[in-house]
């Protein structure tokens, strides 16, 4: 499909604007807004058939498919560390899909709006001979020049992760929590702390791939850190390691951070502040390339492999 | 498939947010911006099948197809009298669907926001067992509680369309000019004397009867003065009527204005504007219902249809 080469062309020649702060590339575009105030900017989808089946054993359902699409475009403004305003909506429906449908997709995308106390704006809808998409597109606003990116991690930074990773395709995926609230907490305890942030949509292994190239770091991991759900070790009973699924594993939705070692002092009074906050590694220089330390005592380069959706 | 039932909820219920000035139901949402400007806000969706078809005679090359997401979504900006700012854009292709394809989409895309000066600020790209969309939002500018919507229009307004209408089919909805530079100059020259707009997506006669509902008044179109593109009168040769065309053609993507007669003195001199501006009839009180003097000189009633697409 040459994705690849689109994604450079797209990063490389991109059309600018003087507003524009931050374009392609990171979780979300960011542009001037009000005095003291950014506007994050984001586009994402869920179609059938890659993101979402409608029948069989992982059928979601309407509601679940509409919640589905407002809470991932969320997660990648929880990931700028920015709260969502106002958000539009296309909507591609199969033509002869039921009214009955049609109302429960909508009424997953006001719920996870009404959650987050934000706007339904606009939106679009068409029928088509297409099987079913959903395209939420956001406006959020964060404190002026603060929007988190991928690009700011510093060697010696600490990374942390804001849940338990793997087998989120077990169900996790349709009715995840958006970590906004967490964002939100992170950003007033820990300030300029927070170097880097990205969502965990492909897998940690990928991910945490991403997060080091755009900021020009390595990483280590520590496998005894990592945090894993209740999903992920009942998987792992059967077969896969639970290891296997934190770092390939897609849609865990949940944020991986790099961190401020002077930060810690915050952190340490996460008891009180009842964030999920699990440390999983450090960041170290370029050099030292993304790797693992196994439980055993030994280190393993990690693959930049994740998650391939299912077509 | 319960369009009205899903619009009548998306419009009645939709989630609010206090930055929000605009909301469902008009050609763009509006939110604060900067001191003195708004931002307006706008999704929309090209889709396989629909919008445009990949083979046969009236097959559109992918560059078209991305020319005209974007400029589709541009059309909604100029009815709203605003400027394009930032876009972003999620695709949607075929598995399978060559290099080649993918590029020339996005060169269409590109040369859009290029022409009117604007960003490509983000995307998201898919690929699934679905026909290919292409879903532009869009974020643009406009001064402060100054976005024209569909509501304003007064009795004894007049009625403008900025170009010719009418058999768009032909090739016109696929390599279109959104009207974005004659908005800028009509907002110059007459400020506050527009009083509301709608861009022509839907043919002329569904697309009044939407303004008239919105602004609550009738109309009145003169058959005489309407003008019918090229292609339009081509067509007509062979049978159906360029005021049919004209009538309930979809995609022309002209402007509808309602304009203060008071405007009339800088319309008058439109002939050093360069505007394509055409009278084409004057609002009247809502009892009166939206109607169409023949170039008999009887009257007669407006049906409230419009263009199908193709599904």
């Amino acid at each position: 499909m040459g994705e690849l080469k689109l994604l450079r062309a797209f990063r490389k020649g991109a059309p600018k604007h003087p507003w524009l702060r931050v374009g392609p590339g990171s979780d979300c575009a960011v542009l001037e807004w009000k005095p003291g105030r950014d506007l994050v900017y984001k586009i994402d989808q869920v179609v059938e058939g890659t993101h979402f089946v409608l029948s069989g054993r992982e059928a979601a359902t309407p509601r679940e498919i509409g919640w589905k699409a407002m809470a991932k475009a969320c997660s990648d403004i929880a990931a700028a560390g920015a709260w969502p305003v106002a958000a539009t909506v296309a909507v591609n429906l199969r033509k002869g899909t039921p009214e009955r449908v049609a109302m429960e997709l909508y009424r997953g995308i006001t719920a996870c709006c009404r959650k987050y106390r934000f706007a339904l704006a606009g939106g679009d809808f068409a029928t088509s001979p297409q099987g079913m998409s959903v395209v939420v597109s956001l406006v959020g606003e964060c404190p002026k020049g603060k929007a988190w990116t991928r690009s700011g991690a510093k060697p010696g930074d600490y990374l942390f992760v804001t849940g338990p990773l793997g087998g989120s395709r077990a169900k996790k995926h349709l009715t995840f929590q958006p970590r906004l609230e967490a964002a939100r907490e992170i950003r007033k305890r820990l300030g300029n702390g927070v170097h880097a942030c990205i969502d965990i949509t492909d897998g940690l292994s990928r991910d945490l791939h991403h997060l080091c190239a755009e900021s020009r770091v390595g990483a280590v991991l520590f496998e005894t850190l990592l945090p894993y759900s209740a999903a992920a070790r009942r998987i792992a009973r059967s077969g896969r390691s639970a290891l296997d699924q934190a770092l390939s594993d897609g849609e865990d939705f949940e944020l991986l951070l790099a961190v401020a070692p002077s930060a810690l002092a915050a952190l340490r009074k996460r008891e009180r502040l009842r964030l999920p906050i699990h440390v999983i590694g450090r960041v170290s220089r370029a050099g030292r390339g993304v790797i693992i330390q196994r439980a055993s005592g030994g280190y393993q380069r990690l693959a930049d492999i994740g998650y391939e959706h299912r077509t």
